[in-house]
Parts: structure tokens; C-alpha cells; sequence
């Protein structure tokens, strides 16, 4: 037996997000029955983030034990001819056995992309969420700040995906300005359910003055997800790299 | 009566290109249909681009005559929170009565986008022409150049829309590699139909070794279709400006 680890690149648009679900099309699905139809035995991927519908990956990594002898190299072409033109195998290689691409995964690193201005261009419109009123960046970049550390992120954890801790690392969180587009970057050891879009709906609320910088404090200590801002819209977050030992 | 003129951008993905087809849906259709119930009277616009399926748009220029007092600035907020998020109106103005769209512009400007690179990343697969294998761009960008000047281009003209004449004036033509791109701009007085896909997908043969340099010219003197390239697929091309007096 080996173990194969993949690494994605998608666009959500027209999944519903990473897991299989019954009757509905997902990456997830389509990945496993290619792989079921190339190597002739049923596989089942393990996945380090679980994209919900809409959101997009340029770095997603899963990995599958199969007995085929077919070279890594070989799948990773012969996926990319079968497969939709919106999901493509980056890389392909093989781990030890014991690698699991989400219990494996030392970081997540996401993005959030932010169109702010009066007119959101059409190529963006399934990339970013568009905020034509103005927002006041310098503190939204501070409040972003204040996320880095160990801490009870309840507050930014949606329903839906119970969990043992609500303790979670963010290593990195920046935010910044290009052009017409707010960018943000968030890297954490793992994620709660819908964490970072929870935290971007809050940092918008910050930037249009709704909250202040002291009490994105007292939210994270509320350990209340009714006292954080909105969930921001999918389509704005992309899954940027999974970093392994 | 006042005279409109609009500048739209659109993601030609959905749509069976520019012009209204019965039983189609089209961005005439859908911006006619827009603007008529804005409006309350029946509308006929005229664009400088009849865009074919899949093919964008980052400048179509259009125009409307209509009875209503409604300010072209209004006229552009209202229709972009009617019209479908890959369709937007960029600007509105008033323009003289014996303005036209089509027959006022001086020259149109494309950009033709393709991805050379083992892998076409999923987010480009909308927007640009996977091509694999290699590519000499020197010789493509030579070719280009050749073009240049007033030509009967019927050999770059696709069956489907009969023309007086076959005479047009090419007043830019670049191709130059930009990372896992090769762009291409084309400039001309007016187009022939499918004549910027029909070069490309000939200046793609030259990048191929498969013409040679100075068979360019003997295609242009030819005057036959069947002498130059493939036709190139519409998702790589965008109507990028529409120039006026």
C-alpha cells in the first residue's frame, strides 16, 4: 500500500464546498470518483480544510492509500485530462504512510479578498465580496492584529461543526490595502466553523466604525458568537497553502 | 429625445455572446430588457462590438435613444442593481443625437490572453487559451507586427457575416509574454467577424513551427480562409476600448 498526498487548486463557484453530501456536486465527490475510475478501487481522500461552498483553494492538500502502482507523477496527469477545468492537481507525491493531510497539518494559511469600491469589476464578482461604502483600513488592520495568539475564539465559531476546544493559534493575520482590494491574510494552526469569515464580517463592522479596536477584546472573551460582527460571504476566501513538517 | 451612451464590462461566460438571439440569452437581450422595464418604453441599443459567446468585455461602448429625464448617472446606479453581477455599467454620459456606437467608433481595441503552462490554473479557465506545449514567441511576436497596415484580411474572415468589404486597417498589433501569459493587442478601424480568434489561433501556428514567417504575407495575399489558422477559442478574448473623436 501507499499513501498519496495531492495538492489542489480550485474554484469553488459551482461546489457545495469541499465534503460529499448526498446528491450534491462537491470537490470532495468528484476527486474520489476519479480516482475510483483511474485506479480501478475505491479511495477515500483525507482533506486539511474543509471548504465550504463558494470558497476557492490554490493550495488545498489531501491525501489516499491505494495499492496502485501507478507513478505519482502519472495520476497527477491523468486526473488533470479527466477532471472539470476548474479543479486541477498542482502536485502529486508519495508520503509515508502515516501522513494524514488534516491530522498531518501543522498551519492553514487563508485568504480573504475584499473588491472596495463603488464598482466591482464582473471577473471578481465569484472572487471577492464587494463593499462599494468606505472603510477605514488602518483600524481594521489593528484589529487584525489583535486576533494573533492563543486564544477561545468562540466568539467566531458559526454552528454546525462541534468541536472538543474552541482554543485555537493564529500565527499571522494581516491586512492591507491594493488597490481597489482589502486583503487579508490568516494563518492559524486550524480553523472553527466558518473562523475566518466570522472574523472578516467583524473586521468590516470595524472599518465602518460599527466596532471599536478595545472591544475586539471583549469579544473574544465573550466566548458568544452573537456579540462578533456578520459572517462575510464565501466567495471572498481562498485556502492559500497547508504547511506539514 | 436624448441620445445615451453606456460603457459595459462583462464576464461573457453565460451568455450566447453580444448579439439578441431568439430562445437565447444574450447581454443585448439582457440590457435591452433592463433598460425597457427602467425605463417604461421600448429601447434598441447599438454596440461597437457584436462580441461572440464566451468572448468579455472590459469597454463595449453602447447607445440608446429614449424620451426619459432620467440622468445618465442615475441611469448607470440603477441598471447596475438590476443587471446580473457579470454585467456592469461603468459609465453613463449624454452624448450628441447623431452619435452611433457601431458606426461613430474610430477603432477597437482586443486583447487576446493565453495560458502557455503545463497547468491552466482553474480561475483562468474562463479567461484564457490553455496551450501546453511550447511556444516560440519571438517568431509569434514578428508575425503579429506583419499585420500591421491596410490588408484585405478574407483570409482571416469566418463564414457567417458578409461584409461590403474586406479591407481593414490594423494600427497595433503586440504580443508579448507576461509570466504563464502570452498577450496579444489588436487595433484596428473595425473587424471582420472572428478575425482577432482567426489570427491568434494562426499567430499560435507560427509559435508552433508550423508557419513560417514570411508565409504571413502569402496568407494575406491568398485570400482564403483555408490558408491561415485554426480559429482560437472565445474565452481568451476581450473587447478591451472603443475609441471615438
Amino acid at each position: 500500500m501507499r499513501n498519496i498526498k495531492l495538492i489542489l487548486e480550485y474554484d469553488g463557484t459551482f461546489y457545495h464546498g469541499w465534503q460529499k453530501q448526498p446528491g450534491l456536486l462537491t470537490i470532495q465527490e468528484v476527486i474520489e470518483r476519479n480516482l475510483c475510475s483511474l485506479l480501478k478501487e475505491e479511495i477515500k481522500v483525507s482533506a486539511a480544510g474543509r471548504t465550504d461552498a463558494g470558497v476557492h483553494a490554490k493550495g488545498q492538500a489531501i491525501n489516499f492509500i491505494t495499492s496502485t502502482s501507478i507513478s505519482p507523477c502519472a495520476i497527477r496527469r491523468a486526473l488533470n485530462s479527466y477532471l472539470p477545468k476548474d479543479i486541477r492537481v498542482k502536485k502529486a507525491e508519495i508520503v509515508p504512510l502515516d501522513f494524514d493531510a488534516r491530522k498531518s497539518a501543522l498551519s492553514r494559511l487563508y485568504r480573504y479578498t475584499i473588491c472596495n469600491s463603488a464598482f466591482q469589476p464582473p471577473f471578481y464578482c465569484n472572487f471577492t465580496w464587494h463593499i462599494p461604502f468606505l472603510l477605514e483600513i488602518n483600524k481594521m488592520s489593528k484589529a487584525s492584529r489583535l486576533l494573533i495568539g492563543r486564544h477561545d475564539f468562540s466568539s467566531f465559531q458559526s454552528q454546525g461543526s462541534p468541536t472538543f476546544s474552541s482554543m485555537r493559534e493564529i500565527e499571522k493575520s494581516v491586512l492591507f490595502k491594493k488597490g481597489r482590494f482589502i486583503i487579508v491574510y490568516i494563518k492559524a494552526d486550524s480553523f472553527l466553523y466558518k473562523m475566518v469569515r466570522n472574523i472578516i464580517g467583524t473586521l468590516v463592522e470595524v472599518g465602518r466604525g460599527k466596532i471599536s479596536l478595545p472591544e475586539i477584546n471583549s469579544i473574544l472573551e465573550a466566548k458568544n458568537r452573537r456579540v462578533a460582527g456578520p459572517t462575510a460571504p464565501p466567495q471572498g476566501l481562498c485556502l492559500v497553502r497547508v504547511k506539514y513538517k
